[in-house]
């Protein structure tokens, strides 16, 4: 997608040294967009950890070359497999990490060491390339959606405006390119359709306000920001037409771990007969996983990210600034499960399913 | 309550001069306890709207004070009634703030003008009294439901922790003294329940993390802080074993409205079969109104309470900083309504009753 009229994807091989992997730092998103350069296995596993880069498919995808560049320096059976558990490990919620790093020994595993690093490259760059396809595809099944619900609007007499709301942010610096949650409304924009989007800041890290709201302003989406508490009485009256989320891992029976407090807007939407979707690439399928709430692990962060906060002061300059009394502490888990039964259904490169395991075989029957 | 051992109300008459009314300033806590002078109806309605005191009952008891001021200043019928309708249009969706004033109007239109000042100091006293009086009662009604679920919790084998999980801040600082919502906590901590406290951080404005936090903190009430998405999560995982919340205004059947994000941790609750309690005086009860979601006015505050936020430097100096892009505007609906289906039931001064015209008529048979 283009920031401001330039092209971008969300991770690319440095043109001028041919190896290094180029990122944006996203914990300095909305303020300045610094590009920093990843030389070996500890920049990719710090740039994970401290979320300069975040989002499951992106995460999956600089994972994969956090492998090569430690490749590079040792091709050797035992650095990859060290190297490869550590990069698995770097964060514990999302399944693409692991499905990228899998996927990746599967094919180095049988590579003569003296080509690991080659075939490395390449095979992180086709899963770059594959996320950029899936997205796009999933955008055209999500567009229709979007399309359904503008003409009912049109034929009720209404102005066709579709008002979404999503939470924290699947655009694409979540992915390589395109975004899942945000591909089909940079689609309908693009086609023309009157979207405009209510953007939850996604507390603790506010990834709402901070990176989809950026997005989509660079864009040229229509959006408002709102703090998380208010989707609910937004759709109590009317002004939410359609939920869509990223995820970072869906159970073969279809429950949905992301951020947290999507559970809470599940409910709501539930509670409002408004639909709730959830889009994906396959890749964030964890078909070994039934019951989400039982089975997926949650990661417990900081709780220094609910009680210190960083924005811009008057003057320009960033403060990081607490925000609640010097003896409180604060409990952060990450992400949370929404149950498939609140969730109208999932939309992925193959197109739209019911979230549930019947749903799920019926688009991938190989998975049987 | 204490703070650090200093017994304290939230609103008093000053001691020195006899007619000045004090006050904490709200918006600068956690940071400060800055006590201010409120000296005539233009010191008070701005107290009001800017949120210097907040707090249903707390509103309507410094309004009544606000009239007592106004007449001190000129007792004439006209500027009586003036002032009473500017007071009463101060904020929307309490309605405490409407009783309270309603109620000066009924003891002071009867009254002399010559006599009307010392009356009207006479009769916010006397409403300042019954609040502290009713949250006492309310603190001891709620107070058996909390040992009931430690002694389930005993029973059952485990320590008898309760976990309680509160929006916003229904604490002594949003009334005259005790609190709704916190009253019963408070109370459960003297007697020596092992009471533990999830707080909702409750944005735009933080009152959990600034009000709610710093309160418990004060009077040594074990508690950690929440983003406003974690609660259900934790349901999900057995970690709550009760919410309990303040409100703005009950509706006679029974709806709740309350903060903005309230009706989400109900949903939660609902979900998860953790009883979701409302505390509040009957001054609270609006029994003119019926349905909430289509009938109490919800407050749209400033946008930028959402994107700018105000918190404590490592220099120690405060910040007010900006936390979305330059480009994102944000909406900002303040209170939501917890339909009556939801709530498990209600503390009042007269005890507890379900959500319901029956349940309040039973407690409130006058209302017939």
């Amino acid at each position: 997608m283009k920031i401001d009229g330039v092209p971008f994807r969300s991770v690319w091989v440095d043109e001028d040294d041919g190896w290094s992997i180029r990122i944006f730092d996203q914990t300095r998103l909305p303020w300045s967009l610094d590009i920093l350069r990843l030389s070996d296995r500890d920049t990719v596993a710090h740039a994970i950890r401290s979320m300069q880069v975040r989002g499951a498919p992106l995460i999956g995808a600089v994972a994969a070359y956090g492998l090569a560049l430690s490749l590079r320096a040792d091709s050797s059976t035992d650095a990859m497999e060290r190297d490869a558990a550590l990069l698995k490990e770097t964060r514990p919620t999302a399944v693409n990490l692991a499905w990228a790093i899998d996927r990746m020994l599967v094919r180095l595993r049988n590579t003569p060491a003296a080509d690991r690093a080659r075939v490395a490259y390449e095979e992180a760059g086709l899963i770059c390339d594959e996320d950029v396809e899936q997205n796009e595809r999933i955008g055209r099944h999500g567009l229709a959606l979007i399309r359904e619900i503008a003409e009912r609007k049109q034929r009720e007499g209404g102005s066709g405006r579709v008002n979404l709301l999503t939470h924290c942010n699947a655009g694409w610096i979540a992915t390589v390119d395109w975004g899942t949650a945000l591909a089909p409304i940079y689609m309908a924009h693009d086609a023309g359709l009157d979207v405009h989007v209510w953007v939850d800041e996604t507390r603790p890290r506010n990834q709402g306000a901070a990176l989809t709201a950026w997005e989509l302003g660079r864009h040229g989406v229509g959006h408002t920001l709102l703090s998380d508490n208010a989707g609910g009485h937004l759709m109590q009256h009317g002004e939410v037409d359609m939920v869509i989320v990223g995820t970072d891992r869906v159970t073969r029976e279809g429950d949905v771990a992301n951020k947290i407090g999507t559970y809470l807007k599940a409910l709501a939407a539930r509670d409002n007969g408004v639909p709730f979707w959830v889009a994906l690439p396959s890749t964030t399928i964890d078909w070994d996983v039934r019951d989400g709430v039982k089975e997926i692990p949650i990661e417990n962060r900081s709780g220094e990210e609910v009680t210190f906060l960083t924005g811009r002061a008057e003057d320009g300059a960033l403060h990081r600034v607490r925000i609640a009394p010097d003896d409180t502490d604060a409990a952060n888990p990450a992400f949370d499960v929404t149950p498939a039964r609140l969730v109208t259904g999932l939309i992925t490169e193959r197109g739209v399913c019911d979230a549930s395991e019947d749903g799920l075989l019926s688009l991938f029957p190989e998975r049987r």
